[in-house]
């Protein structure tokens, strides 16, 4: 196992949790040729970095791609890549399983992560699943409900008051003193899981867009190292052109892209419907950033008023998302306006998490009441 | 297309929705063999009564076989049909997409269901998706939480007051006279979708028993068509018990069959938890006893602290779900035990919805606060 800082070029030969630099580091590339297999994790077998714990699989991954109705209005060629459909509803699973898959083989009894929602569910369910104990880092401010959710596979869930951001790096360091492998939003293994979205996708489109919700990076991160080992392996001749999508109230990464800089700041008093992609200061914000500048792909913010229309498109051809889930489409409507993706591109959206996790905030539609009697009137 | 009526044998020559008699009706049995493809219509593509519309499938079906680590626990070899990662996040989708398959080819512009809680949303969002008008008749008592994860796919939600048993065969009378084709629990359409379930199980393994969660009977139905029309194409040797589970607060289907009758009488005030179960007059009842009797199949009443149980027990395993889905683990729990299902058994038991659609109402586990300074004794 080598692995390689992407901003400082430092190589490591075991997997550290991050570079010595403080940018998260990365599995040199995989390359490889597709089998006959049932599960993403069987079909493309040499693109992990570790071998998958099959036994304890959950059946992540494998999600539908579904045509999007929505192409005639956009004048585009749309695909939905569903991952509301994994086991704890959002695509945090991919990367679990995979992380989970190594965490004992490392000698680890103990897991955890930070986070107050998806990740939150996913790491709690396998720790369960795999018979590790979790240890399950929340914000002050999630509320029980969320929880509820989180805590009702038996991990340990515990409310942290304290600095949020600061929480990140401080569970790295204790864990590693502690014997608990933290599989943060940005972990190694748990970016090398997302690939299979990107081997997935070209199992059925070759796009030449992919639309990703980003907040820590580490969705992104992994499905650009997806396509890329794809193009060197030599399984499909073009990258697509990635989108990252942030929204207008929490986005440092299109700030610091669309300055030049190549950095990303804090950004100060987020404020977005879009919680799971709410991140002010993203841990892998500069390895985006990179990525963006390296290939040439884009980044698009979006509002909260147009996160919500493109939310309600989409439950529109029976997908109720996330209102995080909803940014991709929300930027594809923008991005078309202006021209920058054209008329008739192959063009995928990633629909990350499903919208019962943030029911309690959604916008119902009208109900009416109607007497039994009085029935036939009302159906009219 | 010829129905036959299960109980009286009239047979008709269109899809009509119940018998004369009063009974359901349901397709002629179909033969035929595998193909290769990705989805399960493809694969089974012999076994439809109707084309499947492909171009508006959202990927219900094709749900993961989990292999369950209660195996050693309970004493035999179990295998968890995970229904919560089909689309709208539970088993009805097959049948709807199905029916909806169905309904625009008959001439029908609009669509609608008798439901409050999975049927409808999952009627409510294919019939987005297929640009049918949907109208979704729920009971007066639905919460407004509930009925929130139904309107949000933009469908007409009513609701009506009045006698919700009634409420039943009025939608289907009217839906006649009216020209919108009622999509509810026992449809014959619908009961053709849930075949792909016994489909699926045997492309992975031969089960002895299939724990069922058992309401209406339209899913008890369906598992048990798909089953007996593989033994007649000569793709199984032998049927496997099925088992339907009943919530003992509301199970006039065992009831009746313990007492060795041949019609069901209405369940005076159901009590249980498990409301996606809680069907006192199941329209299909007398057609699940008939199946019963014949095969020599099995019934099985669970209380409500035996679900809890049982939910926790899933939930141990990574996999959440509502109350209703937990009663298969809780009913072989006790067929272990008394030895009506012997040890080493292959069983399947299905996992009939998510646990976020009542998350409300579901226990949570334990939440613990630490400052951020002593997080580390916090996590010792």
């Amino acid at each position: 196992m080598r692995l390689k800082c992407p901003i400082c070029g430092k190589v490591y030969e075991e997997p550290v949790q991050r570079c010595e630099c403080g940018e998260p580091v990365e599995f040199e590339l995989l390359k490889g040729e597709p089998y006959i297999g049932k599960s993403v994790w069987e079909r493309f077998y040499d693109f992990w970095p570790v071998e998958p714990a099959l036994e304890f699989s959950l059946g992540e991954g494998d999600t539908p791609l579904v045509k999007s109705k929505l192409s005639e209005e956009l004048g585009v060629r749309l695909y939905l890549k569903n991952e509301t459909v994994n086991p704890t509803w959002s695509f945090k699973d991919r990367g679990t399983f995979l992380a989970m898959s190594y965490a004992p083989k490392a000698g680890y009894k103990a897991v955890g992560t930070v986070s107050t929602g998806n990740m939150a569910a996913s790491v709690s369910a396998y720790a369960s699943r795999f018979g590790l104990d979790a240890k399950i880092l929340v914000s002050e401010s999630a509320s029980n409900e969320k929880l509820k959710a989180v805590s009702v596979y038996g991990g340990d869930v515990i409310r942290v008051k304290g600095d949020y951001g600061r929480l990140y790096f401080e569970s790295l360091k204790l864990g590693e003193s502690l014997g608990i492998y933290f599989i943060n939003s940005d972990n190694p293994f748990r970016v090398e899981g997302y690939k299979g979205i990107a081997f997935e996708i070209v199992e059925e489109v070759t796009p030449d867009y992919v639309l990703i919700p980003t907040s820590s990076g580490g969705l992104f991160r992994g499905v650009a190292k997806g396509f890329i080992e794809l193009k060197e392996s030599g399984l499909i001749e073009e990258l697509p052109t990635l989108v990252a999508v942030q929204a207008e109230g929490c986005s440092p990464i299109c700030r610091a892209f669309e300055e030049g800089k190549e950095r990303i700041e804090r950004f100060e008093n987020p404020k977005t419907i879009a919680k799971a992609i709410a991140n002010p200061y993203p841990p892998s914000g500069n390895a985006v950033l990179k990525l963006m500048r390296d290939f040439g792909w884009l980044c698009a913010a979006v509002s909260d008023d147009e996160i919500v229309e493109a939310q309600k498109k989409l439950a529109g051809e029976g997908l109720f998302v996330q209102p995080a889930s909803a940014t991709g489409i929300a930027a594809l409507k923008k991005l078309v306006e202006s021209g920058v993706i054209p008329e008739g591109a192959k063009v995928v959206s990633i629909l990350t998490g499903s919208g019962l996790k943030t029911l309690s905030h959604a916008e119902g539609g009208r109900i009416r009441e109607c007497p039994l009697e009085g029935l036939e009137n009302c159906l009219r």
